[in-house]
């Protein structure tokens, strides 16, 4: 039996649930986006981005989805032939990789298990053996989306400077933005990826770069063709809260409402927040005797946990019993995970008993579908939560 | 520290959780009650309660609460000095009762312990009693909503066959209409009370009553004055979809909307859903050691389940703890079970995980509360609900 | 051919068009009528109500229409026997009248001719002859809808206190509260009734009842009998925020949006644009050749203009022209004036262009219906209101 | 005075008003964009475009504005170095010319008056002069929004063929799809490229590309990089409904809704309301004694009609009184047109007495700003919808 009428509970790692308030907020006539009341959103949402990225630099707002980030991100600073240094982490770095190959981008793709984040100690040993700085940037995934394994920037900064090394750290903060302490400016960041539908709890349809001096510098220089990615088209109109063509309007007024909301928590009460329902999932795996992917506590990403199934049991099937019984989405293994984990997000418009829901489904979906497990995974994760509440 | 991020848990037993397709089917202009197009929403509206009451007759729907509901069955069916055969099921019946005493209705209030619904073996005896027919109607809460105890409607209308008295039923079914099984023709009801806000999964703005010919024959000699409420001014421009005064336009679009979510569902899927979301309840109640008020199980509420405190434990603080930790609303006691249980509503707009995250939200608040019980009543909530699935 | 793309042109005199802001404020999840935020939104509604009806005193909110607020005030204040001075001024004094025969009021209808407010030479008459004081109130409908013909409650203040007469004024502004100035204090008003849907801008479902000592004194010791409707049992829980029975929850949220956009536009700039909509509209009026119904200029509407049919002309098949050909509705006569006259409502949401696009298709309408009229009506109403924009 | 109570009226070129439908279908949780269910939305909105733009192939829809569809149309199909032929027909079609270049396509840009469309003889003499087929693309923009000029697409065809010439027919029709008919297939063209925020009626934030197979044939042997805007990535997860990044699921809601609203209103009906909404345009201007700029009756814009100011009057000013007065935004004259046109949009959901109201205040505004003019401009409107109406 189906049970449809109610709440569908959105646990997949993004697209986040989107508050209320943010839909209500986008729920708006379209205003003209030359006229001065286009202004004062413009001013405010770019503001607004500039708090969340924290940084007093520019953040570009694409009508787009973080793919086009990504694409923004390198025609914007490289050129063809140039030499780039990136780490497999999982299936998002091998599609950004593909991605810079097609721009004729030559990358140095350090293999990895898709169980851990970039190494610092690996950054820093490319890197200085890197002596004639051919790489032009080293492009890492903050949170790879795919295995729930956050990568440590800071760390990774201080490999990049111990190696004296003078390439661009571009950093792709699809999943992270909103979720994960983030800070552009304070770890040296030259440009940060975003997009509008993980912590920024807005539905798809943005893409953000924060763009470092440095950054926008290598732009002046390089060679790949653009248009529509431009900075400095952008920049531009940006300066008095305008853009060089139609913005999407109605995302913009969803994002003013969705900075408003996330300031009004406070930053770092919504980090909390992420590390203790992300600990409470944890507690839960355990406990069902099931196996987190991530195998680096140092990385476990507070935005999704990717959880192994048991040799011989196919998570699409399980997936598949969640939805159909549960009315529950979960997200699934991608290319070589396929079939062999599913992740549960829980990000962005989550709370406490929203994840328990979730929980509960897992917990009733594995009996269901007959994935072997110890039962009272909820009660290890409830442990969790009233410690956290405690703490 | 409070979790305010993400979706209030909202378990009172009504108002119930607004589905978005009603919110946004409500978030419409208002149009012309007097021109064409409003002819056909009312047409449409007022077919829908008969589907729903489950009855050939008239529906009247007012602008109003469902307190006003049931000033007009008393004020269309009574006169002054008029007796009726009432019962103590609850806080409820004893606001009705005080109701038609304020209408100078002489009311037999047939004490009960609020612990179990009306009796039949007692209605009949009553009935039976009454020789002269002194009674003209016998009055029934169907669902008491402040203990969670359902009424058996056919067995008290074998009742009054049984002692083959002409009085008028009028039942309450305020809390129950939407979530449990109801039958206004087949069963023989007078006048059928209801308001918007419980299983008809609407916010509250809206009463009903449905009309049987000898209730409407009633209303033709009774003296009680009235205008509002007059029945014969409703169902004049009824006839055509058009009311007397203004309606209230947008919560009929969100009636419309509801109606077509109940029967696209099926109503009997829907009352087997509430079924089953209230035994998983008990089950959790059981788990943790507690005891649910209602003492029949014949009498089990599908719509809410009442928990008794541990004695020395109020269910005020209980519920402040769960309010400002967990962000859910669980219904307080009242009257004279005031502090002393607390209700966890499941109706309308829920389904398994909603129910799961409320449940987990009651246990970990029992834990915060400092409220003695065995932990694992969501084990036994899920089992239960797996058990129903199955079934 | 019919144009059905668009915005359809409400210009009945109420409902009145619901702002964006109003709407969306409304379409969000209900709460806990018993919770603390209840609180806080119960108090802010009522203290905004206060500032509206401008009093001190209490302003009770009913889940209804603002036909139940007309007979909260009679069972409030009234026994049955008494009489009272009431004042034929179109259709809705005339059903007032019949729902205060109703409950047993003793009646004395000054008869009217339609086309002219209540005049206050006649009420100081009227009550000097009572010597005895027999009136117990007088009741007038400030803005009466079906004539767009607004009464000046002061000048009948004032002809009550130089009758010296102690019977209470209870004035109904249904169609007049929020668009014309109101002083419900100031002018020494008992009772005012009022409704959601005109002025205030909001969807059908709420009736207010401001109420002066006086009024309250007088419901003390009045026998009508009452429960829903009964004042006392609100002002309790109205202290501090909540209701005696569930309120409409949705339609408060609207209402303290609406109160909100009434205090930024700021109360006398939204009389004073009714004031330029309703004398551009009678400007129109004048160059179509046709008849204003109201005939003394210092009661003319600023929420409605009722305009005269030539001699042979029907209203009702113009009006049936101008709602399939231009999608907008227009106000029909009602009972004596049905199909004699049509109305158009410049009321609430409404402003300079919308009234222009209304007189357009008003003007397209009379050609399209054949029906005798001077072109030109939109330049006479664009020049009134451009003097009105300067002066 | 300012007026800012009640409906802006947006009457710029687009983005242009959003049904009341639309933004409420957009109001809605997002979903999981690779479940079952977006499959669906996906399939019908992919067969949904194709309906609307006339074409029986493929057509892809971006997360971008239609300056994106610009540039995936150029890099799916030329190289660096190609030739191609384009037409000053205004602003946008010098932005293109712009993107082209920054491409490395070399661009044979044909001078115009920026008061005419493409002169299809044009094409055909240029066209004829290339022997060598050196043109690998005719680039046109059907509707120019910056001079409300419609160009003669099948006429344009036709000289492609008389030419006999293999070139691409690229046709821009961001502002015109859906507002005027037309036919991707049997126009022959190669790629329409279009955005959502002008006669879709939706906010902006989607950008299309219909592709016919030799344009699709073009895109495997070309060399420009791509990534984001590749049709191929595109169109093998279109095929079951998927994309192949996170699609923007909430405009894809109201994509669905929108194109569900012109079916119910039939293409045609919908392309004849424009035609009779910008004819009553042009005779107020023409009344008022201005000057259309569009001087080729052939090519009058359906969409928009942009109005020459009168010698020494600036069109800006004029535009900032009828803002600040009336509440409404009209188009400003771009790049060489600056401050010596307005243009007014009645596209998309515009209605006739919107139109008129929009009229209104031009009437006004002229007046307001002391901008010579004859009255009466608004009855000409009238007597040319009332004829409209008629025949």
């Amino acid at each position: 039996m189906t049970s449809r009428t109610g709440r569908h509970f959105l646990h997949i790692p993004g697209p986040s649930p989107v508050p209320e308030r943010v839909l209500r907020a986008m729920d708006r006539q379209v205003i003209d986006h030359r006229g001065p009341e286009f202004g004062v959103l413009g001013r405010e949402v770019l503001e607004g981005c500039r708090t969340i990225f924290r940084t007093e630099g520019p953040v570009v707002i694409y009508p787009g989805s973080g793919t086009g980030a990504w694409e923004a991100t390198i025609v914007n600073t490289l050129s063809s032939g140039d030499r780039v240094l990136m780490f497999e982490t999982g299936h998002f770095a091998t599609l950004w990789r593909q991605m810079a190959a097609r721009w004729g981008i030559e990358v140095e793709f350090v293999p990895g298990d898709w169980r851990h984040g970039v190494d610092p100690a690996l950054v820093e040993a490319k890197l200085a053996e890197d002596r004639g700085h051919s790489f032009k940037a080293v492009m890492v995934v903050h949170n790879e989306t795919s295995t729930g394994v956050t990568s440590r920037i800071p760390a990774i900064r201080k490999a990049i400077d111990a190696a004296g090394h003078p390439a661009l750290l571009l950093v792709d903060t699809i999943s992270s933005l909103g979720s994960v302490d983030y800070r552009h400016d304070e770890w040296g960041v030259d440009v940060t990826v975003s997009g509008s539908q993980k912590g920024l709890m807005l539905p798809p349809g943005l893409g953000f770069t924060a763009i470092s001096d440095k950054a926008r510098a290598a732009g002046k220089s390089n060679n790949l063709p653009r248009s529509y990615w431009d900075w400095e088209e952008m920049l531009k109109p940006n300066a008095t809260g305008y853009f060089p063509y139609t913005p999407a309007t109605n995302l913009l007024y969803g994002l003013r409402e969705a900075v408003a909301m996330m300031l009004e928590e406070g930053l770092d009460n919504v980090f909390a927040r992420h590390q203790r329902l992300a600990a409470a999932t944890r507690a839960a795996v355990e406990a069902w005797g099931l196996e987190v992917l991530c195998q680096n506590p140092d990385e476990y990403s507070p935005v999704l946990t990717a959880v192994m199934m048991p040799e011989g049991k196919g998570a699409d099937a399980f997936r598949a019993v969640v939805l159909e019984k549960f009315d529950m989405s979960l997200g699934a293994g991608l290319s070589k995970l396929s079939d062999k984990i599913f992740r549960i997000g829980h990000l962005g418009e989550t709370n406490d008993l929203t994840l328990m829901g979730a929980l509960s489904g897992v917990e009733m979906g594995l009996a269901a579908a007959g994935v072997p497990h110890q039962r009272g995974g909820v009660l290890a994760a409830m442990a969790s939560l009233r410690a956290g509440l405690d703490g």
